[in-house]
């Protein structure tokens, strides 16, 4: 029962060692940025604010033909002339860390050669591992990674990822993603840690505190980015880079707490959001990127733009009615970096709005304070140069069976009838579909390229799904044919002669690599092709396996029906086509759980933390898989659902423990998962919302006791007058079939 | 160019003649209201709150095969012990309209034997036209009625539809639908004007002032409502009374200025929002309700729940932990008149809560005064009986002849390759689909019953198309078969067979009747069914003529472009056979303009009024048939587009004008549709928006010259603050293919 009387609360910042550790190295690092700052001319700190991309300073575009060189006297020009502060990105194919080496050497050579010796920060999108070093450890894209619902997974692979990235020179990464993917039509969907709040919250900041440790300047340490504050990721009609309506309400509820998670866990840069929120794009937004940013959220990094996004201020959102006015609305909005990044514009129009007395000194101080701050934290100044002797930590065995745990974790078990899965390794298989022997569609965008569909240019030795399922079961036992594309027959006829002659059909369908604005869809459903060739292939009578490898959940309901299991892959990477064989013949037992809604139909979808009138009258909560759900080889029970009381305060803890047994046959892993009910709220409260979840394994006939804690945090929400808030009144706590109820009071 | 410095301004509300007549006759009634209230005793106040459903105070539900009944003893207990104040709904088929007035008379007998026989108020929803009368002039539904873009025919529309309401003996109507229909998907589309804010003011306005005239009082006029107050229409993921997400600013850009656009026209009473914004439910919404309804928009009529909604407070929205609270709650926000509907739980209720000081008698005598004042400027007290004299007002001939002009008007071609329509009289044509030879889909929901769906119901003397071309060609040279059902296949090969034999092929696909929730759909695509057989029926290599009988833009991209011809029909009414036929055959120039964006797919839909950076990289505007288009058997030209200036000031008007000329061989109708498009903006501008539109008729060789005045109030727009504003800057003017730019200063 909701009372009417209710608390409002700030959420008690808790302060970890860490967080004390780097509060002592501010105190320092504070007063070396003054003291640089104080001999700064104003040109200098304008350079600052400037980033560039490797493009603007190279002679050749690296292709999969030709290697990439760099202008030097460009190079020159940018960092001598401009003072640029930021070179970014790989123009346009990932190099050998010895040359990223050398190129970082060469433009901290030139940074050395300045009045301040002020180096250089170069960043760049190592998206699920340094997608741009050639041949590094590259993982499960965050979408999977949040399948794993494994802490520690996501943990690890920051540490791989800045291991990797610090050791090809470069000591920023515009990660992780802390946009929530509650758009599934959305192409960067794959990018986010799925469509829940807490979920992708906790992931991103463990991955965050894997990344960073409690020390950025450590050689295998970096500087994260989270992005893109914020609203991105809700583009009304699905499409990248369109307008989202978030109201202020909303923006609280649904987006801003996975920023507030990467905030606290200490990431110390923002990129912006590169579209519009309710008119106001993301680049000029002074509510969200000050009064929010700074003033609510105490966020003390800088705030970095996205790719050419304070032009299009001009150009594209006419908001600004020149390229200077842009400049101007964007850096007095908040943002501190300008991504500009083929040209000086940034630097020259800021220069004269300064000297015109339109962009205070005060402003400029600040942005380039941060910005130091950080480079400061990197230990650029005392190490701005690449270390050879971390050369070696690219690519380890090590990080390659992270990677492999990683993508067996990932993989999601949706449908097993008959207990079909897992298959005995004497059986043919045909395998086939435009996912079977690719590498690039495991992958997805910014892998080796920007849209990662280059497949000539990746590794030979990684194995896709049929090679894979060849070193599984042996040549001999497995036939492929492609039989489809993506949106076009192939040798259809053929393959289902072929197939005919199996055992088992092991069809891998799904999306090819892509990226941003390039992966925009307008159809869910996934294309006809696909679906024709699944239907022709099931019309053989073999029982079919189908493994859906795709960045989201495309519409597969009118085959699922037919087939035996559905294995769904999402982006697994470079280890996906083991990972997959792996779970299909039983050597991995699947403990993959959606982290995101898979829907029956294009359109009218529901998520799960539904609103009651989204399950009233003919509206319902019905998709072809749930949020959560994901089956194992073995069978888990849930019992013993206790708290530690019935009725509790506001400030106080709830403790709530379950017992959970592992009834089948074998050793397997469950994600444990507890979901609240707010049973009555001044605002409509979801049917359920998660707000725990441990990954434990449990070997036959083991049982585990799993324990929460719950507190305000967890019960607050975002009230009418747009503040959190704890209402007191009956809550349930729901755990696997078990459910409880409670009081706060 | 905009200029930072801008004007913030309150739009002035022009008082018309209509205005101070009812400001005059306003001052005698708040007197006779204060009188009356001072009366009443909290029983009748709370009763005079109250309104229940016809099936309440019924012994037999109507049907197809019973008539229906009412319980004389209920309809006591309703008036006599709870003092009842209105009765909806009919219980669930048309009656004839003598039935109406038995009925309306025996409630207006009992409430003669009340203490002070307040007259009760009956409403109902006589959507296009007066739907629960049997055979009364039913008109296209208002998405076809939008599609004529003709302010005329909505005024006729509202005229006549009050006439035969008000001859029925119902003085109120819950119409019109004011909800922007910017949500293709949504099962109530073809119930709003369509996706443009302005043309569906127009239409409104129109539409309110045909039906109200200047005195509600008359015979021939009742009390409008506007609905559904606000925010309805735009479900995120679609679906009927699911959550919408609108900030504050778009609100007040999109979805609010329709309704004042309502309240300027004088609707004296509004239905609030079924679903939730924002997580508020639209009964719980004081800010909606109160703050903005009342003291911005000074809304003087009063405020009716839906459909049960303030109870689903409760048990649908859990915003109220108790029934009671609901009310409460409901009250509070600003709802004047409970539609309970089945009981008088809310009289009990509110008693209580009155009794309890929860709700306050200051807010319960406001909620009856402005019950009562509409009461009195519906004459009920002076006349509370229906009139037998009006009866023969009913489908007159003249309200047939102005149903099939607009029937006429509201057809869109949209596709006429190689000027293939319109068909000769000598033609062998077959004639088939699911919405071919049947009313029902031509009229939609609200036709007979709720859904729309009886078609036994439906007047045998009404033409299907099937029928319509028969009358136009004689029955020897049309054949007919169905082919398919909505979504099944019936009979399509020997419809082939019987096709191959034809000179064309009348194709009439689209969508069966539906209402509300369920009319519910998951895929915007046409159902595959329809889809292939049209594709059977094109490859017959036989012209196809498609015709789109449908709510809402069904995706067809895959049969359109194998179609010779395309007309695009929504929900015609009535006469939308004959009115297909009419223009099939050339004896109507079609001159129906798409008051929506027809679709190429179901997902990443953008509309017509989009922001620059939908149509940026690579997102585009790229439907399958744009807003605003619409084709003839005529041509027109564009010429000598004038503006009065090319500066302005704020507050001064533009004059603009242009030529039309019809430069083809038949007379015609034309749209003059004038769009503005605003070059900067501090928020971001649409690509264009429509600020003017005249339908006008020309000879051939004729040329008329039209002008629009442009003022303050098509400038504007809601700025970063959530005010309306306009910035000086450059605009630009575009009729046709036309433009020309101007400043404002």
């Amino acid at each position: 029962m909701k009372l009417t009387t209710f608390l409002i609360f700030i959420l008690t910042i808790s302060f970890t060692t860490t967080e004390i550790l780097s509060q002592k190295n501010n105190s320092d690092i504070e007063k070396r940025v003054r003291d640089l700052v104080s001999k700064m001319t104003l040109e200098e700190k304008v350079g600052q604010m400037t980033q560039v991309t490797l493009q603007a300073v190279s002679k050749k575009q690296g292709t999969k033909d030709q290697h990439h060189e760099l202008d030097e006297a460009k190079l020159d020009e940018a960092i001598l002339k401009y003072h640029v502060s930021s070179i970014l990105n790989v123009y346009d194919v990932a190099h050998e860390a010895e040359y990223w080496h050398e190129v970082i050497t060469k433009i901290q050579n030139i940074a050395q050669k300045t009045r301040l010796k002020i180096p250089v920060i170069y960043g760049i999108d190592a998206i699920h591992g340094a997608t741009y070093t050639k041949d590094a450890t590259l993982f499960p894209q965050a979408l999977a990674v949040a399948s794993t619902w494994n802490k520690d997974i996501a943990y690890t692979i920051g540490e791989i990822t800045s291991i990797e990235t610090r050791a090809s020179g470069i000591p920023w990464n515009f990660y992780p993603v802390m946009d929530i993917g509650r758009q599934p039509l959305w192409p960067r969907l794959w990018e986010t840690f799925g469509e829940d709040v807490f979920l992708a919250s906790e992931l991103g900041a463990n991955y965050i505190k894997g990344a960073q440790g409690d020390d950025i300047s450590k050689q295998d340490k970096l500087a994260t980015c989270l992005k893109h504050y914020v609203g991105y990721s809700f583009p009304i009609n699905g499409l990248d880079r369109t307008p989202a309506w978030i109201s202020e309400r909303m923006m609280r509820e649904y987006f801003l707490p996975s920023f507030e998670a990467g905030i606290l866990a200490g990431s110390p840069t923002i990129m912006v959001n590169s579209a519009e929120v309710d008119g106001i794009p993301g680049h000029a937004n002074y509510h969200l990127l000050t009064e929010v940013l700074r003033d609510e959220l105490k966020f003390k990094g800088f705030v970095v733009s996205d790719w050419e996004d304070i032009k299009r201020l001009y150009t594209r959102d006419r908001v600004a009615s020149s390229p200077k006015e842009a400049v101007r609305l964007a850096v007095m909005a908040g943002v501190d970096m300008s991504m500009v990044p083929y040209d000086y514009s940034f630097y020259e129009l800021l220069l004269e709005l300064v000297k015109e007395g339109k962009v205070p000194m005060k402003r400029i101080d600040e942005a380039v304070s941060r910005i130091l701050s950080v480079k400061f934290q990197l230990g650029l100044f005392e190490n701005p140069f690449p270390n050879k002797e971390l050369l070696k930590n690219i690519a380890t065995e090590e990080h390659k069976q992270a990677n492999l745990n990683a993508a067996r974790e990932s993989i999601i078990l949706a449908k097993n009838d008959d207990d079909f899965l897992p298959l005995k390794k004497d059986k043919k298989v045909f395998v086939t579909g435009p996912t079977a022997n690719k590498l690039s569609p495991l992958n997805g965008g910014w892998t080796i390229t920007w849209q990662g569909n280059e497949e000539t240019l990746y590794p030979k030795e990684k194995n896709t799904i049929l090679e894979a399922i060849k070193s599984k079961v042996g040549e001999s036992n497995v036939k492929f044919m492609e039989g489809c594309s993506f949106d076009a027959d192939i040798n259809s006829n053929e393959a289902y002669m072929e197939a005919t002659n199996s055992d088992v059909i092991v069809l891998c369908l799904g999306e090819p690599a892509y990226c941003e604005t390039p992966g925009n869809i307008y159809d869910l459903t996934l294309p006809k092709a696909q679906l024709d060739y699944a239907k022709k292939l099931i019309a053989t009578g073999k029982p079919v396996v189908l493994v859906m490898v795709e960045g989201r959940p495309r519409v597969i309901t009118e085959i699922v029906k037919e087939v035996k299991s559905v294995l769904v892959a999402f982006l697994p990477g470079m280890e996906g086509g083991n990972a997959i064989a792996d779970v299909i013949f039983g050597d991995v037992n699947p403990s993959g759980k959606l982290p995101i809604t898979y829907p029956k139909y294009p359109n009218g979808i529901t998520l799960y933390d539904y609103k009651p009138i989204e399950n009233f009258d003919s509206n319902r909560y019905d998709p072809l898989f749930p949020f959560g759900y994901g089956l194992s080889y073995t069978k888990f029970s849930y019992s013993n659902l206790k708290l530690s009381s019935d009725k509790i305060k506001v400030n106080d803890k709830l403790i709530v423990s379950v017992d959970v047994e592992n009834v089948g046959k074998l050793k397997g892993k469950e994600v444990v998962q507890l979901y609240l009910t707010d049973l009555y709220g001044s605002v409509s409260r979801p049917n359920k919302q998660l707000k725990g979840f441990e990954k434990i394994e449990l070997n036959p006939g083991e049982k585990k006791t799993v324990t929460f804690t719950i507190d305000k945090s967890h019960l607050s929400f975002i009230g009418i007058d747009n503040k959190r808030i704890v209402e007191p009144g009956e809550f349930i706590v729901l755990i696997g079939d078990l459910k409880k109820n409670f009081f706060v009071e």
